[in-house]
């Protein structure tokens, strides 16, 4: 294992940026080969073997980046294939559905957390697993939003529809008093405002991209695999690869990493 | 070529057994090979390179098939990749869009046709191009409406939120004064109803699926190559294949094509 290789990181789209911009925010010392599955999203209306089958070979992929480590950034993909993926890999990978349950779980008070996410990673039942396992007397009520990612893309973050809709679907959790909420999608920090708003002050919003990468940094450290900074950088400390339509990948992603997106490669992922 | 046998059709899902049902009412006497590209669904926002390669990879897998002529269901992939692949097949292929847009010229009295689809088929300029080449002096003015598809797939047909986003969409073209409509989507035409109170009774809805039939008919009359309704049949009349979730697309199938849809069998299409 070479301590300077990158860390690899994955998501059906751009969402997973959130992550990678948390990553580098908390460990600027790091490489990065993230890698954004546009030729295929979304990942979160499709089943557990197609996401399996998908993960497996953006891992080979990355692998051939020399990667040290892989964060699996979406959490659709988290849900369906990180166990799986995880026992056939020979370095860590991690997901981010630990993460984002254990703060839930610390952050509270009344034992009641709702969970917002794709039809996958609902259906998944993962977030109830992973939290009741930690603390098993909470009680954790999941909701589907299957337009939020559509309405995002349509950049609908400030707007009525968008307003109405999720109206819709909170309601179901304002009337469980939950007073902690996690956004189990990358996409749905962007509407947070919203959120917040219809679920009040007293709701706890985890966002799992930022304990995700400091599980990454404890890692990183536990197993002595964090980058030497005295060895020079080289190439590109950040390297962007798609499976479609890279320029405008490049240009959404200005937008959540700014100045750090020079140039987004295109590679054919299901060759791999 | 075998007259008997069967007429493969694709689409990027289920949207394409609306173009299915015209030709089984129109042809009825034709076997159906049909697949949906569940596992890389939508294809409406992704590039023409991607689609070219998906659709070759269906026409590969139709193939083995061996159908006798491919209808694609599908208006992006027949905006991006029905040039490309026509000149590489060895049987007939016809795509959706010239079909509307024959239809579409025929029905405008003011020469003024509106098109609403995908951004790859509104992008693709390809209603525009073809309709002019029909009839030059026409003016053609294109939307996309991308929060369509996923307002249907949520089951939001008749709904105050789909009113609003239709009322958007709308809204330019009910400015340019058109007298005829194009549903360039195989799912617009379950937003018919929302989509004639919001252009008005004087407005042509056209949906090229009926079209699309009747020019399959005539090729294959014009071709010889109609079956021979005295040979018996063997195996099942209409078989679906698709990428993902078969159950759910035999539930969905059951909507559009009662009674028709037994089995559903799933595919790795990539492997094509």
């Amino acid at each position: 294992m070479d301590r300077n290789a990158p860390i690899g990181i994955f998501d059906s789209g751009v969402g997973g940026l959130t992550v990678a911009r948390e990553i580098i925010r908390q460990i600027p010392e790091e490489r990065i080969v993230y890698f954004g599955d546009t030729a295929r999203l979304p990942y979160g209306s499709k089943s557990r073997d197609t996401i399996i089958r998908y993960s497996r070979q953006i891992i080979r992929f990355l692998q051939t980046m020399n990667v040290k480590a892989i964060v699996i950034a979406c959490n659709t993909a988290s849900a369906y294939a990180l166990e799986t993926v995880r026992a056939e890999a020979d370095i860590p990978v991690i997901g981010v559905i630990n993460a984002g349950a254990r703060t839930a779980v610390h952050a509270t008070g009344n034992k009641r957390i709702g969970v917002i996410g794709t039809e996958g990673t609902i259906g998944s039942g993962i977030y109830t697993e992973v939290m009741k396992k930690m603390k098993p007397d909470i009680e954790v009520f999941g909701k589907s939003c299957p337009l939020f990612v559509p309405l995002v893309e349509e950049g609908l973050l400030h707007d009525s529809v968008t307003d109405e809709i999720a109206s819709r679907y909170l309601s179901m959790l304002k009337g469980k008093y939950i007073d902690t909420l996690v956004l189990g999608c990358t996409h749905y920090p962007l509407l947070r405002s919203t959120i917040r708003r219809l679920m009040g002050e007293g709701v706890t919003l985890v966002n799992p991209a930022y304990e995700t990468a400091l599980e990454l940094r404890e890692l990183l450290k536990s197993q002595d695999m964090s980058r030497d900074e005295h060895v020079p950088l080289q190439g590109e400390k950040y390297q962007f690869f798609v499976s479609d339509l890279a320029e405008k990948f490049t240009d959404f992603a200005a937008a959540i990493l700014p100045g750090q997106v020079k140039e987004t490669r295109q590679i054919s992922v299901e060759d791999y």
